[in-house]
Protein backbone atom coordinates (compact mmCIF):
# COMPACT_ATOMS: atom_id res chain seq x y z
CA UNK A 1 0.00 0.00 0.00
CA UNK A 2 1.38 3.21 -1.06
CA UNK A 3 0.53 6.23 0.98
CA UNK A 4 -0.80 9.56 -0.12
CA UNK A 5 1.79 12.79 0.24
CA UNK A 6 0.09 15.85 0.12
CA UNK A 7 2.79 18.78 -1.73
CA UNK A 8 1.89 22.21 -0.99
CA UNK A 9 4.06 24.17 -3.98
CA UNK A 10 4.68 28.02 -4.04
CA UNK A 11 5.65 30.33 -6.54
CA UNK A 12 6.78 33.75 -4.53
CA UNK A 13 6.34 37.13 -6.59
CA UNK A 14 6.69 40.97 -5.70
CA UNK A 15 3.03 41.57 -6.91
CA UNK A 16 1.22 37.54 -7.37
CA UNK A 17 2.25 34.45 -4.84
CA UNK A 18 0.73 31.33 -6.64
CA UNK A 19 0.06 28.15 -4.81
CA UNK A 20 -1.27 24.76 -6.09
CA UNK A 21 -1.56 21.44 -3.79
CA UNK A 22 -0.85 17.66 -5.48
CA UNK A 23 -0.93 14.41 -4.16
CA UNK A 24 1.26 11.92 -4.54
CA UNK A 25 1.34 8.36 -4.39
CA UNK A 26 4.10 6.60 -5.23
CA UNK A 27 4.78 7.88 -8.87
CA UNK A 28 0.96 8.93 -9.60
CA UNK A 29 -0.26 12.58 -8.86
CA UNK A 30 -3.21 14.28 -8.51
CA UNK A 31 -4.12 17.78 -8.79
CA UNK A 32 -6.41 19.05 -6.04
CA UNK A 33 -6.33 22.79 -5.90
CA UNK A 34 -4.51 25.83 -6.95
CA UNK A 35 -4.56 29.71 -7.01
CA UNK A 36 -2.74 32.99 -7.09
CA UNK A 37 -2.61 35.44 -4.44
CA UNK A 38 -2.58 39.15 -5.11
CA UNK A 39 -2.21 41.09 -2.76
CA UNK A 40 -4.29 44.66 -3.02
CA UNK A 41 -1.96 47.26 -4.79
CA UNK A 42 -3.07 50.41 -2.73
CA UNK A 43 -1.95 48.45 0.44
CA UNK A 44 0.66 49.78 3.03
CA UNK A 45 3.72 47.42 2.46
CA UNK A 46 3.75 45.61 5.57
CA UNK A 47 -0.20 44.72 5.18
CA UNK A 48 1.08 43.19 1.92
CA UNK A 49 3.00 40.44 3.29
CA UNK A 50 0.21 40.29 5.84
CA UNK A 51 -2.35 39.51 3.24
CA UNK A 52 0.09 36.87 1.37
CA UNK A 53 1.06 35.22 5.13
CA UNK A 54 -2.46 35.09 6.35
CA UNK A 55 -3.86 33.73 2.72
CA UNK A 56 -1.38 31.05 2.40
CA UNK A 57 -1.60 29.69 6.25
CA UNK A 58 -5.26 29.82 5.92
CA UNK A 59 -5.13 27.67 2.58
CA UNK A 60 -2.44 25.22 4.57
CA UNK A 61 -4.79 24.31 7.49
CA UNK A 62 -7.63 24.04 4.97
CA UNK A 63 -5.62 21.63 2.74
CA UNK A 64 -3.49 20.01 4.99
CA UNK A 65 -0.44 19.34 3.33
CA UNK A 66 2.74 17.12 4.68
CA UNK A 67 5.42 19.08 2.71
CA UNK A 68 5.91 22.53 1.15
CA UNK A 69 8.40 23.37 -1.81
CA UNK A 70 9.34 26.62 -3.34
CA UNK A 71 11.22 27.57 -6.75
CA UNK A 72 14.53 29.27 -5.92
CA UNK A 73 13.91 32.74 -7.11
CA UNK A 74 16.36 33.52 -9.92
CA UNK A 75 17.29 37.19 -9.58
CA UNK A 76 17.53 39.46 -12.63
CA UNK A 77 16.36 42.86 -10.99
CA UNK A 78 18.13 45.86 -9.59
CA UNK A 79 18.60 45.32 -5.89
CA UNK A 80 16.15 47.51 -5.05
CA UNK A 81 13.73 45.20 -6.52
CA UNK A 82 15.33 42.01 -5.21
CA UNK A 83 15.01 43.46 -1.92
CA UNK A 84 10.77 43.72 -2.50
CA UNK A 85 11.03 40.39 -3.72
CA UNK A 86 13.08 39.20 -1.08
CA UNK A 87 10.03 41.01 1.60
CA UNK A 88 7.20 38.86 -0.32
CA UNK A 89 9.19 35.41 -0.36
CA UNK A 90 10.04 35.24 3.04
CA UNK A 91 6.12 36.13 4.20
CA UNK A 92 5.48 33.35 1.61
CA UNK A 93 8.06 31.01 2.91
CA UNK A 94 7.08 31.90 6.58
CA UNK A 95 3.95 30.47 5.91
CA UNK A 96 4.55 26.68 5.66
CA UNK A 97 7.63 26.80 8.23
CA UNK A 98 5.85 28.39 10.79
CA UNK A 99 2.69 25.67 9.96
CA UNK A 100 6.08 23.35 10.77
CA UNK A 101 5.80 21.96 7.57
CA UNK A 102 9.92 21.17 6.07
CA UNK A 103 10.46 23.31 2.84
CA UNK A 104 12.26 22.44 0.04
CA UNK A 105 13.89 24.61 -2.55
CA UNK A 106 14.52 23.87 -5.82
CA UNK A 107 16.70 25.77 -8.42
CA UNK A 108 14.54 26.97 -11.52
CA UNK A 109 16.28 24.69 -13.77
CA UNK A 110 15.56 21.47 -11.89
CA UNK A 111 12.05 22.44 -12.02
CA UNK A 112 11.88 22.47 -15.88
CA UNK A 113 13.91 19.47 -15.80
CA UNK A 114 11.52 17.05 -13.77
CA UNK A 115 8.36 18.54 -15.27
CA UNK A 116 9.54 19.04 -19.09
CA UNK A 117 12.44 16.87 -19.26
CA UNK A 118 15.27 19.55 -20.10
CA UNK A 119 16.47 22.65 -17.83
CA UNK A 120 15.87 25.05 -20.39
CA UNK A 121 12.44 25.03 -21.35
CA UNK A 122 10.10 28.37 -21.46
CA UNK A 123 7.08 29.27 -19.30
CA UNK A 124 4.83 28.07 -21.63
CA UNK A 125 6.18 24.67 -21.84
CA UNK A 126 6.17 24.02 -18.40
CA UNK A 127 2.40 25.29 -18.30
CA UNK A 128 1.64 23.02 -20.88
CA UNK A 129 3.18 19.83 -19.31
CA UNK A 130 1.56 20.90 -15.71
CA UNK A 131 -1.80 20.64 -17.29
CA UNK A 132 -0.72 17.15 -19.27
CA UNK A 133 0.40 15.92 -15.90
CA UNK A 134 -2.40 17.31 -14.10
CA UNK A 135 -5.44 17.49 -16.19
CA UNK A 136 -7.66 18.61 -13.25
CA UNK A 137 -5.70 21.67 -13.35
CA UNK A 138 -7.65 22.90 -16.16
CA UNK A 139 -10.65 22.04 -15.23
CA UNK A 140 -12.02 25.09 -13.56
CA UNK A 141 -12.46 27.69 -15.71
CA UNK A 142 -10.07 25.90 -18.23
CA UNK A 143 -7.40 28.89 -18.07
CA UNK A 144 -4.61 27.61 -15.63
CA UNK A 145 -3.13 30.97 -14.10
CA UNK A 146 0.86 30.86 -14.95
CA UNK A 147 1.24 31.62 -11.43
CA UNK A 148 -0.38 28.81 -10.21
CA UNK A 149 1.03 26.41 -12.95
CA UNK A 150 4.66 27.44 -11.79
CA UNK A 151 3.41 26.71 -8.10
CA UNK A 152 2.13 22.95 -9.35
CA UNK A 153 5.39 22.46 -11.13
CA UNK A 154 7.55 23.27 -8.12
CA UNK A 155 4.93 21.10 -6.31
CA UNK A 156 5.50 18.33 -9.19
CA UNK A 157 9.19 18.45 -8.66
CA UNK A 158 9.04 17.57 -5.20
CA UNK A 159 7.25 14.48 -5.38
CA UNK A 160 9.80 13.15 -8.33
CA UNK A 161 12.53 14.23 -5.99
CA UNK A 162 11.11 12.49 -3.22
CA UNK A 163 9.79 9.64 -5.37
CA UNK A 164 13.78 9.30 -6.11
CA UNK A 165 14.77 9.00 -3.04
CA UNK A 166 12.35 6.83 -1.76
CA UNK A 167 13.88 4.27 -4.50
CA UNK A 168 16.91 4.90 -4.01
CA UNK A 169 16.53 3.99 -0.66
CA UNK A 170 14.64 0.47 -1.56
CA UNK A 171 17.12 -0.67 -3.75
CA UNK B 1 -2.39 64.57 30.75
CA UNK B 2 0.03 63.11 28.19
CA UNK B 3 -0.84 59.35 27.30
CA UNK B 4 1.89 57.14 26.97
CA UNK B 5 2.79 55.66 23.52
CA UNK B 6 4.65 52.49 23.51
CA UNK B 7 6.78 52.17 20.16
CA UNK B 8 8.65 49.33 18.81
CA UNK B 9 11.44 50.20 16.56
CA UNK B 10 13.27 47.33 14.31
CA UNK B 11 16.48 47.36 12.41
CA UNK B 12 16.27 44.08 9.92
CA UNK B 13 18.95 42.48 8.84
CA UNK B 14 20.39 38.99 7.14
CA UNK B 15 22.35 37.83 10.03
CA UNK B 16 20.75 39.60 12.88
CA UNK B 17 17.57 42.18 13.57
CA UNK B 18 17.80 44.70 16.36
CA UNK B 19 14.72 45.55 18.26
CA UNK B 20 14.02 48.33 20.69
CA UNK B 21 11.17 49.50 22.90
CA UNK B 22 10.72 53.25 23.54
CA UNK B 23 8.11 55.23 25.53
CA UNK B 24 7.12 58.45 24.72
CA UNK B 25 4.85 60.71 27.00
CA UNK B 26 4.29 63.95 24.33
CA UNK B 27 8.43 64.99 23.92
CA UNK B 28 9.04 62.48 27.15
CA UNK B 29 11.10 59.58 25.81
CA UNK B 30 11.90 56.29 27.92
CA UNK B 31 13.99 53.48 27.02
CA UNK B 32 11.91 50.08 27.81
CA UNK B 33 14.14 47.29 26.68
CA UNK B 34 16.15 46.27 23.58
CA UNK B 35 17.99 43.31 21.81
CA UNK B 36 19.19 41.26 19.16
CA UNK B 37 17.54 37.81 17.16
CA UNK B 38 20.85 35.87 15.82
CA UNK B 39 19.09 33.17 13.84
CA UNK B 40 21.08 29.77 14.28
CA UNK B 41 23.92 30.60 11.47
CA UNK B 42 22.89 26.66 10.31
CA UNK B 43 19.12 26.97 10.44
CA UNK B 44 17.63 25.59 6.90
CA UNK B 45 16.56 28.70 5.51
CA UNK B 46 12.77 29.32 6.07
CA UNK B 47 13.39 28.04 9.57
CA UNK B 48 15.64 31.63 10.16
CA UNK B 49 12.42 33.40 8.93
CA UNK B 50 10.53 31.34 11.22
CA UNK B 51 13.13 32.04 14.24
CA UNK B 52 12.78 35.98 13.33
CA UNK B 53 8.85 36.16 13.30
CA UNK B 54 8.37 34.38 16.23
CA UNK B 55 11.11 36.07 18.55
CA UNK B 56 9.52 39.05 17.52
CA UNK B 57 6.03 38.31 17.55
CA UNK B 58 6.35 37.13 21.20
CA UNK B 59 8.31 40.43 22.10
CA UNK B 60 5.55 42.33 21.21
CA UNK B 61 3.25 40.26 22.89
CA UNK B 62 5.47 41.06 26.34
CA UNK B 63 5.92 44.41 25.29
CA UNK B 64 2.17 45.48 24.38
CA UNK B 65 3.86 48.32 21.83
CA UNK B 66 1.15 50.82 20.30
CA UNK B 67 2.93 51.87 17.01
CA UNK B 68 5.89 50.32 15.11
CA UNK B 69 8.86 51.57 13.29
CA UNK B 70 11.23 50.23 10.91
CA UNK B 71 14.16 51.97 9.05
CA UNK B 72 13.66 51.66 4.92
CA UNK B 73 16.88 49.51 4.37
CA UNK B 74 19.45 50.69 2.24
CA UNK B 75 20.71 48.23 -0.45
CA UNK B 76 24.03 48.69 -1.49
CA UNK B 77 24.31 44.79 -2.32
CA UNK B 78 23.99 41.81 -4.89
CA UNK B 79 20.89 41.33 -5.98
CA UNK B 80 21.10 37.93 -4.38
CA UNK B 81 22.16 39.91 -1.22
CA UNK B 82 19.59 42.27 -1.65
CA UNK B 83 16.63 38.63 -2.17
CA UNK B 84 18.39 37.53 1.77
CA UNK B 85 18.19 40.62 3.72
CA UNK B 86 14.80 41.05 1.63
CA UNK B 87 13.16 37.90 3.26
CA UNK B 88 14.66 38.48 6.84
CA UNK B 89 13.19 41.91 6.47
CA UNK B 90 9.71 40.35 5.11
CA UNK B 91 9.60 38.23 8.38
CA UNK B 92 10.53 41.03 10.87
CA UNK B 93 8.23 43.38 8.78
CA UNK B 94 5.33 40.95 9.17
CA UNK B 95 5.51 40.62 13.22
CA UNK B 96 4.32 43.58 13.82
CA UNK B 97 2.01 44.23 11.09
CA UNK B 98 0.22 40.71 11.88
CA UNK B 99 0.15 41.95 15.25
CA UNK B 100 -2.09 44.67 14.28
CA UNK B 101 0.24 47.40 14.80
CA UNK B 102 0.56 50.21 12.53
CA UNK B 103 4.54 49.56 10.78
CA UNK B 104 5.77 53.24 10.04
CA UNK B 105 8.59 53.22 7.69
CA UNK B 106 11.46 55.78 7.67
CA UNK B 107 14.81 56.18 5.56
CA UNK B 108 18.09 56.15 6.97
CA UNK B 109 18.82 59.89 6.90
CA UNK B 110 15.56 60.77 8.65
CA UNK B 111 16.28 58.40 11.12
CA UNK B 112 20.14 60.34 11.35
CA UNK B 113 18.46 63.38 11.58
CA UNK B 114 16.30 63.02 13.96
CA UNK B 115 18.96 61.29 16.73
CA UNK B 116 21.71 63.07 15.66
CA UNK B 117 20.38 66.37 14.43
CA UNK B 118 22.22 65.99 10.43
CA UNK B 119 21.20 63.12 8.03
CA UNK B 120 24.86 62.06 7.08
CA UNK B 121 25.84 61.23 10.68
CA UNK B 122 28.06 57.77 10.85
CA UNK B 123 26.48 54.64 12.87
CA UNK B 124 28.77 55.60 15.70
CA UNK B 125 27.52 59.37 16.05
CA UNK B 126 23.95 57.54 15.95
CA UNK B 127 24.65 54.84 18.69
CA UNK B 128 26.47 57.86 21.16
CA UNK B 129 23.02 59.78 21.04
CA UNK B 130 21.28 56.82 21.31
CA UNK B 131 23.10 56.37 25.03
CA UNK B 132 22.59 59.95 25.62
CA UNK B 133 18.68 60.43 24.53
CA UNK B 134 17.96 56.90 26.80
CA UNK B 135 20.33 56.66 29.51
CA UNK B 136 18.52 53.21 30.50
CA UNK B 137 19.92 51.85 27.36
CA UNK B 138 23.14 51.25 28.28
CA UNK B 139 22.48 50.41 31.98
CA UNK B 140 22.57 46.28 31.36
CA UNK B 141 25.81 45.55 30.10
CA UNK B 142 26.80 48.40 29.76
CA UNK B 143 27.70 47.94 26.00
CA UNK B 144 24.38 48.24 23.42
CA UNK B 145 24.49 46.23 20.75
CA UNK B 146 24.97 48.29 17.22
CA UNK B 147 21.92 46.80 15.71
CA UNK B 148 19.85 47.02 19.34
CA UNK B 149 20.89 50.29 19.44
CA UNK B 150 19.93 51.20 15.66
CA UNK B 151 15.96 49.93 16.36
CA UNK B 152 16.11 52.31 19.20
CA UNK B 153 17.13 55.03 16.85
CA UNK B 154 14.18 54.33 14.58
CA UNK B 155 12.34 54.09 17.60
CA UNK B 156 13.10 57.66 18.44
CA UNK B 157 12.66 59.08 15.01
CA UNK B 158 9.01 57.38 14.88
CA UNK B 159 8.88 59.17 18.36
CA UNK B 160 9.84 62.73 17.20
CA UNK B 161 7.67 62.47 13.89
CA UNK B 162 4.23 61.31 15.53
CA UNK B 163 4.81 64.17 18.06
CA UNK B 164 5.40 66.73 15.44
CA UNK B 165 2.67 65.61 13.80
CA UNK B 166 0.23 65.99 17.26
CA UNK B 167 1.97 69.68 17.70
CA UNK B 168 0.90 70.43 14.31
CA UNK B 169 -2.83 69.26 14.67
CA UNK B 170 -2.79 71.64 18.06
CA UNK B 171 -2.09 74.59 16.27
Amino acid sequence: MTSVIRIFGIDPGSAATGWGVVDCAGARLSYVASGVVRPGRKAAHAQKLVEIFDRLSALIRAHAPDEAAVEETFVNASPRDALILGQARGAALLAPAAAGLAVAEYAANTVKKSVVGQGHADKRQVQAMVRVLLPQSGAGDGALAADAADALAVAVCHAHHRDMRRLEAAS
